[in-house]
């Protein structure tokens, strides 16, 4: 067996340095590429993904799986073998589940959808869009029926982004959430206090706000000897190779916020990946447990940290030295207003307390369209129903509602919900790093942020994906999944602000 | 035939995007990668070469060219289809010409040799570079032998370079060469006029000088749609892909015209990528006909163009509103230093008079290594000795003698003499566009530079690797390299300029 397994492994190495290759592809395309080199681009990444498929699906493969992933075996290996394999394993199966035809046929759909739905924003008619989200839902409903599923389809969807995860156990989550999350937001909006905003109009030169992006992510950790900032309209994170994370960060001059929260949270993402074990290189496990812990690492740095008193208690200093116009505002008013919250239609923009009301109707209506308890057209009217149900607030037209998020279009039917998860490991991570590292926000305030960071490196970063999301949560903090932290945090620091 | 015919190009293409993707591999570890991630890219950079060799030297590949590169088959081809056949046909045969181990052997060799030679001139002592040298030599003859060749091991080596070029010719070329320069660098030295430089000394910011760089690259019609300037030590063109030609430069404060004319060889390179043909994509056939072919489009903008009088008639005043420390420097002594004649002892440093005198040394070097009539451990000396002969300077140590060039530690023997003939090249085909584009001095003053650019397209750029090089000038100008071209040049405008 030992022969096999250095085989596997030999391979798995051969597909990593192949997926670097295509990482860098990316990042270029969304950087630097000139226009003339998108067509060419894109004729690359598909040599480079129809190898990688065919790498993991091929018969060498299935040969390697067969022999390594049985009970028999794999429990005579090491824990990061037998991880290579069941991650491995899992990927092979599932992509080997799906016909190359349909699959083919499925990026040709999703390529228009997504032509289509950037004309239905743009012109806010919902109608253009459905034929193709109708095709969408038909391929989504046949994945879920090629990969399996026991109690709900959507579980087999949610596997790709939460292994473990089951519709019924997000069902209860958002139950319990929902119902004190709603009433305190109403509480918030019509007892509390709202900051005051005036002082965060104005124009704040580009170069500064760079200047303070690259001050906050060195002040988290972030290695620039293993990585780099730019400018790109989306912000993202990407990992190109070992020693190798980059993120970017987009530029508002009118907006002081949204640059140096996006660099924060891009920064959290990085840190986990800058962070993994050098044993982990070119093993498929040097990635994130699920996209949910990964989201809770960025989480955890823009809002746990990012927006708490202490992280402002040293940087806002930075902020008055780059932007003297703020000279005069003091900490408490700036604390305050980076922790505005304001119930609104659009995801992307919510603020902390709201954000998670946006992803659960989203997730009541993916489950009802793969159970066919609702039909695409129904989209726009159940939406903007649930809206005013949560936020209390009414979409004016399908943009600002139904067509604002760009996911149906590419078909990440089982995505939003990571967005929650994220939300609430970082506040249950969160209230376990408060309780084991003495004084964290005393330490913070002095702006000594390396303690949370190596102790975030120690308990997960370095891990990668040996475990499961659902046994790493547990190892790091004790228990599963519980809501109930994103609660207590929530109701804690906002009742302060909003003086309630 | 015909089905072969098409799975031998569908085959090709496959490889065009696998180079397309190494390209990128190689543009981003000079341009933006962090420190850290050198490591791994070695390892991504090794892995994609090996698929390459592999995709070169397969059976199916080994089956095409048994197939297709047969003279009956051949010749029943349409040009450029013939022209694959011609071009793939010899890359199989002299990659698989070296036996693997032979190769990886030579990789590791080179590999520590360049670590060796970088050691060596920073300490300028040639006895630590010799034995990794001798080595490399070992490893040269091997190669030609392997190739095989005719008259002079050599040969076997241009073959990579300068396709159809000998050791012989080049012997021929440049003895009527030197004959002429020798004496007439002499003359230029003794009897003419020097230009005056002191202008030139000073601070010219790096931002006004990309500034200026961009407006040169504009003006001679580099496709900032299809290609971006970037900042890197040593500078350089690459093509990513098809639309993707990019170029990069590097900024001295206190240097004006190194990033310039940087810029402006960079761009001639680009220029000739840029202008191929769209069939051209992916077959193997987009990229220059020879080295030397390349060099001749880059050296004509940089010097046949870029340091003639027109081209400074109607650019000068971009330098002097960038620059206005300039304003009183008249057109006619700006023109003159950026044309000055000075024998020095580095390569890159010459001037486009003595430049060629360096590459006859290195020549002749190279061909005594070959055949045995030369050892290693003489080559400081004659390096020395063919200094003082041809350009009337000795070099005070190795540093600035033998060791100054990178290429004999990375194995790459036959190289140089690519860069004497795009010299050559770029003078005879220069020749003809002034016969063939009426009134070009006064275009070019105008600063209407896309007649001559057109006509390098229509005659060069567009047919790529389709013709040999030897074929193409015959094509263009009607004649093999000749240097008369050259000399007649160089005698009549620096006759002109030293006021002879």
């Amino acid at each position: 067996m030992g022969d096999q397994l250095d085989q596997f492994k030999e391979y798995v190495r051969e597909m990593g340095k192949l997926h670097a290759a295509t990482a860098l592809l990316h990042w270029d395309q969304r950087t630097y590429i000139p226009k003339g080199g998108h067509e060419g681009r894109a004729e690359v990444l598909g040599k480079l993904s129809r190898m990688s498929f065919e790498l993991l699906v091929s018969p060498q493969m299935a040969g390697f799986i067969e022999g390594l992933d049985r009970p028999e075996v794999k429990d005579g290996l090491g824990g990061q073998d037998r991880a290579m394999v069941r991650v491995l394993g899992k990927e092979h199966r599932r992509r080997k589940a799906i016909p190359p035809d349909l699959y083919e046929q499925f990026v040709i759909t999703t390529s228009k959808a997504q032509t289509a739905w950037e004309e239905a924003r743009a012109k806010s008619d919902f109608e253009l869009f459905r034929p193709h989200l109708e095709k969408i839902v038909e391929f989504a409903r046949q994945f879920a029926e090629a990969y399996g599923w026991k109690e709900n389809p959507y579980d087999a969807l949610l596997e790709d982004y939460e292994p473990g995860m089951t519709a019924r156990e997000l069902a209860e989550i958002i139950g319990e959430l929902r119902q004190e999350l709603v009433p305190f937001v109403q509480r918030l909006m019509e007892e509390g206090k709202q900051p005051a905003m005036d002082f965060l109009r104005g124009e704040f030169p580009t170069e500064k706000q760079e200047e303070l992006t690259l001050r906050a992510l060195r002040a988290i950790g972030y290695d620039f000897e293993a990585g780099r900032q730019d400018t790109t309209a989306h912000p993202f994170t990407i990992t190109i190779g070992p020693g190798d994370v980059r993120v970017t960060t987009r530029f508002h001059s009118h907006d002081l916020l949204s640059a140096l929260f996006s660099s924060i949270h891009e920064g959290g993402h990085a840190l986990y990946d800058q962070g993994m074990a050098s044993e982990l290189r070119w093993t498929g496990l040097d990635d994130g447990a699920s996209m949910g812990i990964h989201e809770s690492q960025s989480r955890l740095w823009e809002n746990l940290v990012g927006r708490s008193r202490p992280f402002w208690e040293f940087f806002y200093p930075s902020v008055q030295e780059l932007f003297p116009q703020l000279e005069e505002v003091r900490l408490e008013e700036f604390y305050r207003a980076v922790n505005l919250v304001e119930p609104s239609l659009i995801r992307v923009e919510a603020d902390e307390v709201t954000y998670n009301l946006h992803i659960m109707l989203r997730f009541e209506l993916e489950v009802g369209l793969l159970n066919k308890r609702i039909e695409v057209k129904e989209l726009p009217d159940l939406w903007n129903g649930a809206m005013e149900e949560y936020l209390g607030v009414v979409p004016p037209d399908d943009k600002s509602g139904v067509l604002q998020d760009v996911h149906w279009s590419a078909g990440y039917f089982g995505y939003f919900p990571s967005y929650m998860l994220g939300n609430l490991y970082a506040a249950q991570i969160f209230n376990t790093a408060r309780k084991e590292i003495p004084d964290l926000e005393g330490k913070i305030a002095q702006g000594n942020l390396s303690p949370l960071r190596e102790w975030q490196r120690e308990r997960i970063h370095r891990f990668g994906r040996i475990y499961e999301p659902k046994d790493l949560l547990k190892k790091i903090t004790g228990e599963g999944p519980n809501p109930g932290h994103f609660m207590d945090y929530i109701t804690e620091k906002f009742e302060e602000i909003y003086q309630l």
